[in-house]
């Protein structure tokens, strides 16, 4: 009998909105307390050690009989327990929740491991509240410039530095943690499958190959504000046209290029019914099977968005926010994992960001995916059946016995 | 030398936004409440009563001599004091203002009237709080239901009812004003031309002919949130795609039918950069010459936002928010308002709405513009020179002068 059910019940309710039955797990809000709470609970109930490093990612420890001193060349798993908003149940907690479901199934079986085992909770992957994705991992491993981190600003005008020191963390702390590589020796991350392949391949658990290369940039497209009913068309300069303009290109690219792009967020100013906009601020959101290629997209894509605009006497300034290059898993360990799980084990790219791809260039890394069977994420309607959960547990499970006492 | 200068310089930093340079007068807000007394304070100045009407509307009073009892068959002149969001100074004001100079100008001249003279301003004629525009008075001459008023809220989830309590106003008296046609025997509305019609012509002041018909109505594309990353294209169901359909729809309709046609508001859900959307929430300002080719408009651009919501595998739902009929101003006051001011007076034309087009079915109405260089209106950078100002506060002074001493 598996202890995920019992772990997996005690998130169902923590920043759930009951209007859209989406979640609201952002970095350091009330939500992401609760979670960080029960995080370290979950531990201590297993007599793990807790520790949460200077950039506020949590490590719970299970270390071999006789282990002193700090954990070196350990297995480690784990994920996020944040969320998009209005996210689903699964991106993140499977994999945080799974961990302890494995640890719990080993020590079950009497395993005693001779190496380190950790289980990680890395703070706001998803970026929600300040914009950047992968802040704890990124910080960790110096992809992130601590000050610009520092920097970062909510929605509602707060620094992350602010937000940190009523957190009790000291934001001077952030940075890169030079320990990371001696410590980690293996980093497996479960996740739910983002995409539809397993679904299609009829199979319930994968492992990865690669991350697609992913950038975000800030379209910003301005104009004139005028009055809604009395500007001819021909003395207007809409912004929200060659906006609308760039989004249909945006698909049209795309296809061409067997990548994606999305425009999901925007903000209009002055944003009345009746004043033409006097600016359209658009993120775009692309990504591509390999660097060359999203390059290729994003310069058609971004001479489109000019055209548009000056056909409209607008003007677009385009900004980079993000630029995450292809993220290549290492061999060796999927070829382990391979040969724990199964030569049938399907071997899947994905082009959702995830810490393990920020951790891939440091440590050795893995990630094993969980059928979706709609392919739904990042939405209330994210769903994963409890069988191929329990599935993804029994393999994670493997690969943490393989490791720790092989 | 008129009043005016003085009048104007008073306003000029009320509501103003030092970042934008645009004005923030919505109603009830600190910056209106500020303007009402500035209303109180000048027509107190000038020793004329002020009564506030159930609607909230204030009303100043220059009587004959040995009047008694309430105002009957007055001329009445006056606009409102709200603004859009980071609109500009002249819209709405600069008819108010004029109205007081005017008051000056007569009484300068030693004009005592044989009629009541008002000066008036309706309240919340942007509907930039409550998203109901002309709510003074429409209130007034019943066209706005009381209670669907008192029900309106603001973005703060504030209804109009709390809010008119707040400012010591008893919500249960909103409603038709059964005095407003006994009362009022000729309004006139000085208002800034939101167009460059009279730029082109070359004349600084016109008067108005009609104001075309107006609606606005919700478009609700909704579709299914997702990862932008591991979302391929067929799977999507992105409702941005035939937002943006419909946005290009739209210039190309109202270029069609000789109408205009503005997506100026947008909220999207959940508004995250690396979800697609489940939702784009729009809303479309449209007018036309006539009621007929704006029916033909909107019956053209629905169907292509319903073909365009389809071929994405999303749906649309469409809501009327508020329809306004083609408001023909009545020959009289014009003819006269001509005879007065000369037979090259311009006759123009307007898309735009004004508490004088609310009005005209119950009263005799007339509205004079003034020139806009730019013809740039609801923006920070809507002007209108000088010179042209005080060319409309003595076409204002003879037209009162006409109505109150004939």
């Amino acid at each position: 009998m598996s202890s995920f059910d019992g772990l997996w019940a005690d998130l169902a309710a923590v920043g759930r909105h009951p209007g859209t039955g989406g979640y609201r797990r952002y970095a350091w809000n009330d939500a992401d307390l609760t979670l960080r709470e029960w995080f370290t609970g979950a531990a201590t109930a297993r007599g793990m050690d807790v520790e949460r490093d200077r950039n506020g990612n949590l490590w719970a420890w299970w270390l071999p009989s006789g282990w002193s001193g700090d954990p070196v060349d350990a297995v480690v798993t784990g994920s996020h327990l944040d969320s998009v908003p209005d996210g689903g149940a699964f991106d993140g907690p499977l994999g945080v929740v799974s961990s302890f479901a494995a640890v719990d199934a080993l020590r079950a079986e009497g395993v005693r491991p001779r190496r380190p085992l950790g289980v990680v909770a890395f703070v706001d992957e998803e970026g929600a509240r300040f914009g950047v994705a992968c802040t704890g991992s990124q910080l960790s491993t110096g992809a992130l410039d601590p000050d610009r981190a520092r920097g970062l600003r909510d929605a509602d005008g707060r620094t992350l530095a602010e937000v940190l020191t009523g957190t009790g963390i000291d934001p001077a702390g952030l940075g890169r943690d030079e320990t990371l590589a001696s410590r980690v020796g293996l980093f497996v991350e479960l996740h739910v499958e983002q995409g539809r392949a397993l679904d299609r391949l009829g199979a319930p658990v994968a492992v990865a190959s690669s991350i697609w290369p992913h950038g975000r940039w800030r379209l910003s497209f301005t104009g004139e504000a005028n009055h809604a009913g009395a500007t001819r068309l021909a003395d207007r300069h809409d912004p929200m046209l060659p906006y609308a303009a760039t989004v249909a290109a945006a698909r049209e690219r795309a296809a061409q290029h067997g990548a994606v792009a999305t425009f999901g967020k925007v903000a209009v100013a002055p944003n009345g019914a009746n004043a033409i906009a006097s600016a359209v601020i658009a993120t775009l959101d692309a990504r591509a099977p390999s660097g060359a290629v999203l390059d290729a997209l994003t310069a058609d894509l971004f001479a489109d968005a000019a055209r548009h605009a000056a056909a409209e006497g607008t003007a677009v300034e385009i900004g980079s926010e993000s630029l995450s290059p292809i993220v290549e898993f290492p061999d060796g360990p999927r070829d382990r994992i391979r040969a724990v799980l199964g030569p049938d084990l399907p071997v899947l790219p994905t082009a959702a960001g995830h810490d393990a791809g920020v951790l891939a260039p440091e440590v050795p890394t893995a990630m094993l995916f969980v059928r979706n069977p709609t392919g739904v994420s990042h939405s209330p309607h994210e769903h994963a059946e409890r069988d191929d959960c329990l599935a993804g547990v029994d393999a994670l499970t493997a690969v943490l016995r393989d490791g720790i006492a092989p």
